[in-house]
């Protein structure tokens, strides 16, 4: 087996706790985690250094680490945006994460720093953009089209050829029937059943 | 290993891209593809031979090929059961198509031509009738009954022993609690919630 | 491999089916099933010898035997914390039974007699009272409380942070937003989205 990939977590909290999970049934190895003074740290994280406000990319460089951007996706929030931007603006790669308990097909397209969550499908020809969560249990059918920096978050259900636009949060539970398409920063309530375009 | 099971494909669009996904994956060879000129095909067949409007049952003999019924149910269309009986009616046998990657109960029981897809849970001394489609994370709970061409769509959950008669389809995301009777051709909204009998 | 765990069934209904199932992938003997004279017994069980209305703690040792509490869990009945109080009283266990294509995070707490089902998704830091099921597919995201004999039904959806007290009743299909707090006896209907606490 290669070396393990070495790992930076960006954010210690309830989405990091679920990832940190997931990432060590594989072969990756979680170096450090980097959290702001006030954010919150899940206590399986007590084994790991913090590092405090941001990577320095002397210490951490882009070459040797990836890093997992661990803020979770609420609406209205900014947060995993912003890590995002900041750290690709120092050079780093967001390492795509796929649980080994979720369904990946081969026929589908994940674009950089794709967080695929145990349990969910991702189905043939689906495409999901850079920096977007598919989160526990959600399904994405055949042909969607889910663009950046979205949360799809656990349960969710896209039927076959929805289209989802950038910035989008899609809630718990709910469910978009097929074809519909929805804009960019599309914001849809847990449980919600969409059957319109936005 | 035995020789793998030679199979043709009946309609070419998303819900075969997603079949064809299932059964790569186990001991099936897709020999050819069958699809109407105005049909959708999706790209992932492109390596395989098509055949246009109907199979010849001497270059295909029902004895040595079976056939996959890959056309969508959606509401009020009846492609898929027309194709169902088109078949049968020139001797051919439809597969029962299980995704590796469901859990289907061995006291349940599965009738000729039904498809299990991706994550679909099917419980003890469940019953599903021919041509079924049990889509992606599906739950099919203890004692329920399916009849024969129904679509239960993704996500649908189907509490205990609920029944439900031929040609129904059960939107994505819809829960039918414990108990409740649907009549023939039943037609369940995405997301409903079904409580009583129709 | 160890011997197996030899267990006692206690109800041979649906539930108890879907039980078996589970059980019988595992290390695990089912030596016999109790149940009351009047209870649905699953054909299932037809090779399993039955033990009418109550355990002799003669026959059965408590430190020889585990025993599984069958009985379904459904809104205002008692039946299942009954059997539960019966047989704790008589020294007995409860053995925790976890479905292998559940998925359990090492990081979660499970109390003595959850019983987690097929497709069920648990995730970091999540804490399961005793004598609680997690039914199918049903998701228990992370930093979620659960108390002690609550139902989380087929596909309902308790995101981040959920608390629900004790003896509490979640539908099928039912979503439950990040950080609601529900009292104990709580019941929530079957695909209801609930947004404020109880």
């Amino acid at each position: 087996m290669s070396d393990p990939t070495k790992l930076v977590f960006v954010g210690a909290g309830g989405h990091a706790s679920v990832l940190y999970d997931i990432v060590t049934e594989q072969n990756y190895i979680v170096q450090a985690i980097c959290t702001k003074p006030s954010g919150l740290i899940s206590h399986v994280f007590k084994k790991i250094p913090l590092v405090k406000d941001r990577l320095d990319p002397v210490e951490f460089d882009p070459d040797n680490y990836k890093l997992v951007n661990c803020i979770g996706h609420m609406p209205f929030s900014t947060a995993r945006f912003d890590v995002w931007n900041e750290y690709k603006n120092l050079g780093y790669v967001f390492e795509t994460i796929i649980s080994p308990r979720s369904s990946v097909s081969d026929f589908a397209y994940l674009d950089e720093g794709v967080q695929v969550m145990t349990n969910a499908t991702i189905n043939s020809n689906a495409k999901i953009g850079a920096n977007t969560i598919v989160n526990t249990g959600a399904i994405i059918e055949h042909d969607v089209k889910v663009g950046s920096s979205c949360h799809i978050a656990p349960g969710a259900i896209l039927c076959g050829s929805v289209s989802i636009a950038d910035g989008s949060f899609i809630g718990a539970g709910a469910t978009i029937i097929q074809g519909v398409n929805l804009q960019q920063d599309t914001i849809v309530a847990a449980g919600s059943i969409v059957t319109k375009d936005s």
